[in-house]
């Protein structure tokens, strides 16, 4: 937080006015969101949230439905100019073939990933990408992918900012985590990662423990082996966590449909939809990355996960708010940029 | 509760002597688990919950850490005559053939259902099985489903206690559920049974909110027709949660291992031994049903999913705690037997 900011909350607390203008806020800090510029997409959470939590009012939703719902690449940290999970991937790859692969520094589609030719890792397309997910996900237990993704989220930096990618959750969407749950809302992570990469990190860095982290998901088998129960990861798909897959996660993990989601790709459309068509009160919201200076400014021409275009004709008539990062956050990250 | 033991509870309220006995527990009725005779179940119970919430104790688990996993069918409800989801798919059949499928009287597997005769159904085997679980539970959408389940809870009745389901949960297992919630226990239901048939009623029977409960679970589709949002639930198992299946369910959903651990049957073997071989502190229960007069008495001689040999003999060298339902229950249901 900086020194600004930092007295900007301490004059408003003295101040003690605005709790009283929100109703059912009571116990928030004068501004649970100062990360944000005064915007209508930081007013439609307040009103929300307010809204929904108003006993008596029209659109009181009990504590037992209060679920927000948010993806994870994009919406809660960056996904460029990789998603972190695929650097992870790459790093991996790296780290077999140094220690027990040699084969792959000459074998595809391997070779393009060692060599960090990305353009050809693109053009051998989606079976690469397939083999690439299996080497580094799968055949093995479940304490082993736990520590191979524990060593690298403590030890890789981000190329453009040079800090541990754990650092780089977005400052207002940390404080859009908080505020909900200070007002009773469950937070759930739905994101087209894998749910085992995500479960390891996701509580440290966003407060959510790893049953409220709904991904993509292998197939698994138990063993028993001597006196060590064991979890192998199968090189198989058991839930692609995306597009139409992110309703049936949380359908299939969470067991409700949510009143409240959070996304930035057409990646989320489905779980917009879901969670917003016909169903009152509802709350659809979409983070358009618009500043080029201070984050990256994206949305057609882009990779797949990160494409945002369907998503955004529909937000005006289906009433979803469109977060325009550049005018409205103040800061992006927790660090000044 | 009985009159009788209102007044021991009311009694030992008085005396305030038993939660000066037992640190960590201050804020508990003074005896927790009143349905439990005294008896070495019940004390293992107590026992570890007092010393998994002493802060600063060798055994302190923080309460981030604190989950505990329960089977359902024969753990916190009765399964005899029938595991009630089988009853509601036979009901659904005879329902089903009545308004749109006249043939099925004619018809196996369905004749034999609608007939009552259960014999032959078992004669059938597996295939009859798997197609009356595809008929009754899949092809529709999922508010179609719960629609019919919550039809079905709220009128039909327990041929032996002439009640609705839903008044069969054991007291004795409530107050477990209740006393562990109260010292920061998350409970989670870990059943082969079918996670959207239990999502309907565990909130209301058991305080067990959908997203932590673990089932058996279909494929899904999602589907935007016109202006309406659907899951499908598809012909196709996900993930059958028993026996292997049970860890594996877990860390799908769950994503972590729990500390502690409730089942009845060999079908809960695999999750028994997941949550306590080698891992300090940890607890594992299996409920053995040998009351004839108040429940059931069953074990070796019964159909596959509330058959326990294999656990039972496993117990004494694991450490799991053993109820004795006729010796350790002072009351089997929360209405008098």
């Amino acid at each position: 937080m900086t020194p600004t900011r930092r007295s900007f909350l301490g004059t408003a607390a003295l101040a003690g006015v605005l709790p009283a203008l929100r109703p059912g806020l009571a116990k928030q800090p004068a501004d649970p969101l100062p990360a944000w510029n005064d915007c209508p997409s930081k007013r439609a959470i307040l009103d929300f949230v307010a809204k929904t939590t108003t006993e008596g009012g029209p659109d009181f939703v009990k504590p037992y439905d209060r679920v927000a719902v948010f993806d994870n690449d994009g919406t809660l940290w960056p996904e460029q100019p990789w998603p972190f999970e695929g650097v992870f991937a790459a790093d991996r790859v790296r780290a077999m073939a140094a220690a027990e692969h040699p084969e792959w520094k000459t074998t595809q589609p391997f070779k393009d990933i060692i060599d960090g030719n990305v353009k050809g890792l693109i053009d051998q397309g989606l079976p690469a990408v397939i083999k690439l997910v299996a080497v580094t996900h799968t055949g093995m237990t479940t304490a082993q992918f736990d520590k191979t993704v524990r060593d690298w989220i403590a030890t890789a930096r981000h190329p453009r900012f040079d800090r541990p990618y754990t650092d780089l959750a977005y400052k207002p969407m940390l404080e859009v985590l908080a505020f909900l749950r200070a007002n009773g809302y469950k937070t759930f992570i739905v994101s087209g990662g894998g749910a085992e990469f995500m479960r390891v990190w996701a509580d440290k860095v966003y407060g959510i423990p790893p049953e409220q982290v709904v991904g993509t998901m292998f197939k698994m088998e138990y063993q028993l082996k001597g006196d060590r129960p064991d979890l192998c990861i199968l090189p198989e798909v058991m839930l692609v966590d995306d597009k139409g897959g992110k309703p049936v996660g949380i359908e299939q993990v969470m067991g409700r449909r949510p009143v409240m989601c959070f996304g930035n790709s057409d990646g989320d459309l489905q779980m917009l939809q879901w969670t917003t068509i016909g169903r009152k009160p509802s709350f659809g919201l979409i983070v358009h990355h618009t500043d080029a200076v201070r984050e990256w400014a994206y949305d057609k021409e882009t990779h797949s996960s990160g494409k945002l275009v369907e998503a955004l004709k529909q937000a005006p008539e289906r009433g979803w708010t469109v977060v325009d990062m550049k005018a409205d956050w103040k800061q992006v990250f927790t660090f000044k940029e």
